[in-house]
């Protein structure tokens, strides 16, 4: 029997066998998928090399929630490792039969997938499929309502690692939609573990909570606080989908306080990286001349996310529950 | 020129060419497909091994009607024979363009085409596609309206021979909406070829018209008469989408006099097994007791699907027209 | 820096790096691709051989308009050269998040595809895209507007070269709806270029603009002049849905007029071969009796698609930009 305290994602020799969230993700793994991830690009980076660890596995993407950009980016992944892909139009299927999410979950573990790519609107169903999937089964969160979205932080990761060498004198400032945003919560924890001095949250108060702090972040309610001599400058996306009214000033007030200019990208470091998840909203949260600009490694950061996510599948899938 | 006679399913040799009923088709060719099956499931039975039988064929899912779930045990099991596996969603197609059901198969055909797996909300589709089908294309009925679903039969025949052994002495009850069931037409045909001395039908007069004696089965109208003693019990799922008004009663009345419980279950032989073609409405037609109580095979069941498709598709393709 | 005159499917070394239009396409090129196609049929003409051409590579199918039977031919093709095939339905993706075109295909580019196919109901649209990917990524244009669609071309010229030999006599009708028509447009250059001495654009005068004869074609409103002693027959489809008020006479009046009929095609050349682009409209611009024909060879024309679509493929991907 599992310990309850036991974190889900190991086992119990403390290997990755799901990846959940970045929360309570050791140091040493999060550099062992950072390190992998590394081997799988080639020496001008452009290209990743296709390998057969996957050979023979079936990899079930499964999209309760359409994000078309982020099943691409894990069916590559999955195909470079030579897996077969299946996705599945979960909307479509059974589920609108009545049938609980469990029953299928069960149902897709019986027809021998080997993993499960999650996507879900509601916060935690990666965990309960987790959870109930037999043990040959590993799970990957790709976003789970606004909780979390571990591969995002780790291409992140590896981005900022890339370009800035270590981890322990920086200071990140994250912007933007802070309060609707998985990708900040999951940055947040492994910034921490991965020991950077100082993380920022910047944004309006509606967008920036202030119980933040609690997770050891510095909340920053200007640009000129928040940007100023950062090295890594993480722009988020205006989660306009996820709004509710009065929640936000209108995207030209935003972009007039908390969109990135060149102006303001000139408080921060004079090598300061600007990150971003994408899509862009160009004059919404970053200006053209930013996010095209000689700082900017917001495509890199989509190469990296390739290789990551084969890290990840990869490391996984030869650990045994 | 074909003789209007012979079963188009077979070639002049008698080998299976296409599936398109378990009607018709000889014990042999049963045992031949679940032998097949038993040899792509290991010893452990959850792992079925990936074979180079159809590299470099091309398998053609054509889902005129929408079953995420039997399309992709398909996909699975073509992918798993090493075949690249074109999806087509016929309804968004050249279909809406006025192009014939025919003009259409003769232009997948012509794409070289080597399997078409067919799921048509018409009865006899997957007949007419395999009447004008190139020579070198073989079809696999998928499900045709009330008609059949041969492959569902097929991983039911396997998983009662798997743990039943031999079928000349055993009673099997199929239970429920049996009026609307491809799957019990298909069940009975198979059944009653491959030997079952007793099989019954089971479910309101409304769900079970009597003329299915004919087909040398036995009709029950009570669970106490349609259960007991049975070996085997298959229920099936209620198509309350198939279902026109009055047909059928609510489905508390329905689960009250039909629903397999525990104590329903009782009057079977001790060592029954209850199987079900999913998905499930539980506490409809089956209460979770039992769903996931130690006589239930449901899930061996999906495993099994895997296994049987891949023997189907193999084997077709081996055989010339 | 690209001179602006430079034709943009070329390289520096006049090699083809993307298929865009069939203007400007040299004859040496055109041939190349035919001949390369011819190589991957084999003896007996049905087969197409599964190479390891593009093995490791990622082909990208970006359908902003849907086309279930082109994507599934390039789908086809891509699978027989081992590419592997990611399906971008963009219409519901980050498209729809208000991402910028450009964005989308700097993305994509950056999840290391290696060549996009490209659908777009903008004339142009693939023009623009193979102007900004990265240099490793080829572009085939899989129909842009009513401007090109270059593979349909490329199997006609296949298809004729492969029925007649040679193109220095040939007398070639292309019938129908000319003005809606990429395909016309596309086939006019290459017949050109291969060195067809008369082409004939066929067809009631709101469907074939005078202006085409700037083309070099041959401008004919009666069938009686168009069909006349032709070689081949190139039959277009309606395109009903690009239709507004009173362009068109009903579909009863144009199959009287210009609908190729068995009597029709008597007046041209006894041996001439009759080509769709499909899907055909049985009835309004063909009768059955001749699609259905022993001069039709409309589903050679498939067969051969896929085959000049491996020959793009191929040949690009070999070429660096």
């Amino acid at each position: 029997m599992k310990k309850p305290q036991r974190n889900p994602q190991l086992n119990a020799h403390g290997e990755l066998i799901h990846l959940l969230s970045t929360e309570g993700l050791p140091k040493a793994i999060l550099h062992q998928i950072l390190d992998t991830a590394e081997q799988f690009l080639s020496v001008n980076e452009r290209e990743v090399k296709k390998v057969p660890l996957l050979r023979g596995k079936s990899v079930f993407n499964l999209f309760f929630e359409n994000s078309t950009r982020t099943r691409t980016t894990f069916e590559i992944a999955a195909k470079r490792l030579s897996a077969d892909v299946i996705n599945l139009d979960i909307a479509r299927s059974s589920a609108s039969k009545g049938e609980s999410l469990l029953d299928t979950i069960a149902n897709l573990s019986a027809m021998q997938a080997d993993m499960f790519i999650v996507r879900h609107s509601e916060s935690g169903a990666p965990y309960l499929i987790a959870q109930h999937v037999a043990p040959h089964v590993h799970v990957v969160n790709a976003g789970d309502g606004r909780h979390a979205h571990p591969t995002q932080a780790l291409l992140d990761m590896y981005t900022i690692r890339h370009y800035k060498k270590d981890f322990s004198s920086l200071t990140v400032a994250i912007v933007g939609d802070i309060v609707h945003s998985r990708v900040a919560r999951s940055n947040i924890h492994a910034l921490t573990t991965l020991g950077v001095p100082e993380v920022r949250v910047v944004g309006p108060r509606t967008l920036v909570p202030g119980d933040l702090r609690e997770m050891g972040v510095r909340v920053c309610h200007s640009m000129e606080e928040g940007i100023k001599d950062a090295d890594v400058v993480i722009m988020l996306r205006l989660q306009n989908e996820r709004m509710t009214g009065g929640m936000l000033p209108s995207s030209g007030e935003f972009f007039k306080e908390f969109g990135l200019t060149q102006a303001k990208l000139a408080l921060a470091k004079p090598d300061a990286i600007v990150m971003h998840p994408g899509p862009i909203n160009r004059g919404v949260e970053i200006e053209s001349a930013v996010a095209d600009g000689k700082q900017s490694v917001i495509l890199p950061q989509v190469t990296f996310g390739i290789a990551v996510r084969m890290a990840v599948m990869g490391i996984i899938a030869g650990n045994e529950a």
